[in-house]
């Protein structure tokens, strides 16, 4: 079943310790959508200006991605740009151009409002809500925000978290949403909003999920080269909502293998700059690497 | 078999934001023999003061730790001080007072030195090197260091290493011993050093282990209330090693069996100060847990 994703569709300048990419594809729906067609057909709403030619949009074409949804507007695109620490573990903004972001009004094509998988990529909670109120009747809500809503507009996310089935977030999101800094406990509260599913991404430490069938631990592949962690999360998101959708399971069995699904796409996204390595990306490898993570982390019982 | 263990026997005074414990039973050879003697004897070579009493000596008592080792020296007993930050995640060493330690000679006695298993606990490495050149031919030699001896005795920590097949590490130690940031190459650097096995201990994150049989990832158990961590990563060594001496397996499979094992210990150690939790632990409660890692891992395959 097609997944809805809305979220940013933008240009990043990026630079690590490897390298500088200049004005390259980036935005959480990018990452998202190409991360999750490898799973199940996606219907994009997102914004871009009048300079995000036929060379970005490439990146979509060929595959399940409908892109009836993602605006073009008069003006520039959303442009973000970061640097890395020297060992990736932290990153400055050099600079937030939101362009026709800003005026991002999500519309649903009539097409999607059927939609039965929606993600909210991180934009104003208010705007999610807006997404929520234009579609029908979705099976499954994921959603993912930042401390910036999570201070600037409290009330207005707690709103959308009450419509909202799974929730992904990073550790020190879910400290400051829940005032909580014991994970277990801010799992609890953020379940105790809304979403019946947490899911805590640690980076290189994993991920922990929290959930009615108890609690899921999945590593982070551990790999001699991580060149550039950008969209690590919206990746791991697309592989995550990607699977379950393609699956239509949702049950415990089934939201533990869309972790590591989740993982293991977001294990090729950071070996690259960009999408660039998603683009590359095969079938049979990421079903190889999916084996990885069982070799990784099995042990007998006793 | 026995395993002969040579560290610290101490008194710890403990702050954290949920009490103060002072001048409670501490030190890594503490926590270790406690932790193994669950699965296998315990051979205790340290050094305490004429403060140290039959109270402190009772957590031994009654265990398959043999004492004979147990050094009592003229003078006060190792006192180490602490004080956790409001989130258990740093600690500030308020004092060390080596006292007796800083005179610590390990002596083997003549009963200890055909055991198969040694667990060199944090101490200098010169001592370390002492112990190995007392034990006739050890099948296995486990060893933890700290930074203290990888920035103060380089020379000296390599040349223990040679003689070393399991080491067992933090990240930021595994870090600085390597001088590589990224884990799996810090553990390829390190495993050149003599260490077949590295076993990479992650705190709330868990464990990671590289070795022949490539690289194993567990997590640490979320728990709602971690009380005092004081100790985890020695009672972690004692689950990992007890059980490797226990059960008699070197293989990939015993030795991912010892981390969860460890891991498992290491999840009780934090329930409570100084080694109270281990003290009233069973073997039941012990498999019960371990069954939880089992359950918090297991996902299945496509």
């Amino acid at each position: 079943m097609a997944i809805l994703v809305v979220g940013s569709v933008a240009y990043d300048t990026v630079e690590t310790p490897y390298g500088r990419a200049e004005r390259v594809l980036g935005g959480s729906a990018s990452f998202f959508s190409v991360a999750a067609s490898f799973f199940s057909p996606v219907n994009l709403v997102g914004v871009v200006g009048d300079d995000f030619g036929e060379e970005q949009l490439a990146a979509f074409r060929g595959r399940p991605i409908d892109l009836e949804g993602l605006e073009r507007m008069a003006g520039r695109t959303f442009h973000w740009q970061g640097k890395y620490s020297q060992n990736l573990g932290s990153r400055d903004t050099v600079c937030t151009d939101l362009n026709v972001f800003e005026f991002f009004q999500p519309k649903i094509p009539a097409r999607y409002r059927g939609s039965e998988v929606v993600f909210l990529g991180n934009i104003d909670p208010v705007l999610q809500l807006q997404v929520l109120e234009q579609v029908e009747r979705p099976r499954v809500v994921a959603c993912d925000t930042m401390n910036f809503w999570i201070h600037g507009k409290p009330a207005e996310l707690r709103k959308t978290l009450e419509r909202v089935q799974i929730l992904l977030l990073n550790d020190e999101e879910a400290r400051e949403l829940s005032g909580e800094w014991n994970l277990v406990r801010a799992a609890a509260a953020i379940r105790a909003m809304g979403p019946r599913t947490l899911v805590v991404k640690k980076g290189e430490h994993g991920v922990l999920m929290f959930g009615e069938g108890g609690s899921f631990a999945a590593p982070a592949l551990p790999l001699e080269a991580v060149f550039d962690p950008t969209g690590a999360g919206d990746t791991f998101a697309g592989g995550f909502v990607g699977y379950l959708a393609g699956t239509g399971g949702e049950g415990e069995a089934a939201l533990r293998r869309a972790v590591i699904m989740g993982s293991t796409m977001a294990s090729f996204c950071v070996e690259a700059f960009s999408l660039d390595r998603l683009l590359s990306l095969t079938r049979p490898e990421i079903d190889e690497r999916y084996r990885l993570f069982a070799k990784l982390t099995s042990f007998e019982g006793l």
